[in-house]
């Protein structure tokens, strides 16, 4: 999506560490305009794919999904972090190890609202190690629902997550792919 | 607004201890359809008010601070919320106690993102004990930037704390303003 890499290159930061920054229109100060083209550019890979639920994790992806929410005509559900292990009986549970924050967490969505009936698509602003979306995808399983594919502003390629889901038979899509990034300069996958 | 009321009547649940519970179309699994209404309608009342930042606080306010901030066409902000106390200073920080969590938080806004030339819409999905607000308000007083008012989706009015607000001079505009809550219905305020 060319909006999406342009604004990177323009406003986006490259940090030690392999961080990519992009607070300032993505992830904490967003960019409605943008947002809004996420939005379409979403609902236009997935159309025709009849996807009945839009499934995020808190916190970083829910406008990102309630952009695509709003465009697909579906209910977005968000998965919620926990760093406490007593989960009730009410919810789907699944454990994501966090790099960013170095711990566990638990993620849960209630058993109301997912189910075997479902098609879901999963949103998240980056792909990086792949973990949140393999959390995601395991509520799905547990849930009985159908995973359509994934739907991901930003994928860092270059750690092979992303290529290890599609090998495995799971969609991915993402609107930005970097292949190599650093201080001299980002490469798009093409 | 006609479709809050309608929605919450229908599928809100009053539980023990003044708590509605609407996670199945408003905070957890939520009604991209209603939202977009919500959008729409928060963008009508702040009109004329030259709006240039949402700032809601995560993360059940995100997806409507979304949806105001693509119908108004001004970016959004979320202030994040943290157990620890050890905030840097590039932040502005303020302390909000949660009732429902038993905890005080520290709210934070990076600076890069706030300042003295923003007039900032204030949203949030509850108005309660008004705490988050007053977090809200705070961070934009030390930012210097001015607050035009706040869009809530659900206003709790038997707490008093909203008319408060409005006593001190700020505008709050609440989509569902409930006035009585029970087991057997609720009123909304006339």
């Amino acid at each position: 999506m060319k909006q999406m890499e342009e604004k990177i290159l323009r406003d986006g930061q490259v940090l030690p560490g392999d961080i990519l920054k992009v607070g300032s229109f993505l992830n904490q100060n967003i960019d409605t305009v943008l947002l809004g083209q996420i939005g379409e550019e979403i609902a236009r890979l997935f159309a025709g794919d009849h996807v009945t639920k839009v499934l995020t994790i808190e916190a970083s992806g829910i406008a990102i999904a309630a952009a695509a929410g709003m465009a697909i005509g579906a209910p977005v559900l968000f998965a919620k972090k926990h760093l406490t292990s007593n989960v009730d009986g009410d919810v789907y549970s699944t454990v994501v190890h966090s790099f960013t924050h170095g711990a566990d967490y638990n993620v849960v969505v209630s058993r109301d609202y997912l189910g075997s009936e479902d098609r879901v698509l999963l949103v998240d602003d980056f792909l990086a190690n792949g973990h949140a979306l393999r959390g995601l995808i395991d509520l799905c399983d547990r849930a009985g629902a159908y995973v359509v594919g994934g739907a991901i502003a930003i994928e860092k390629c270059f750690t092979g997550a992303g290529d290890k889901l599609r090998a495995e038979g799971m969609r991915i899509e993402s609107l930005a792919a970097i292949e190599a990034m650093s201080e001299d300069g980002i490469v798009f996958r093409a």
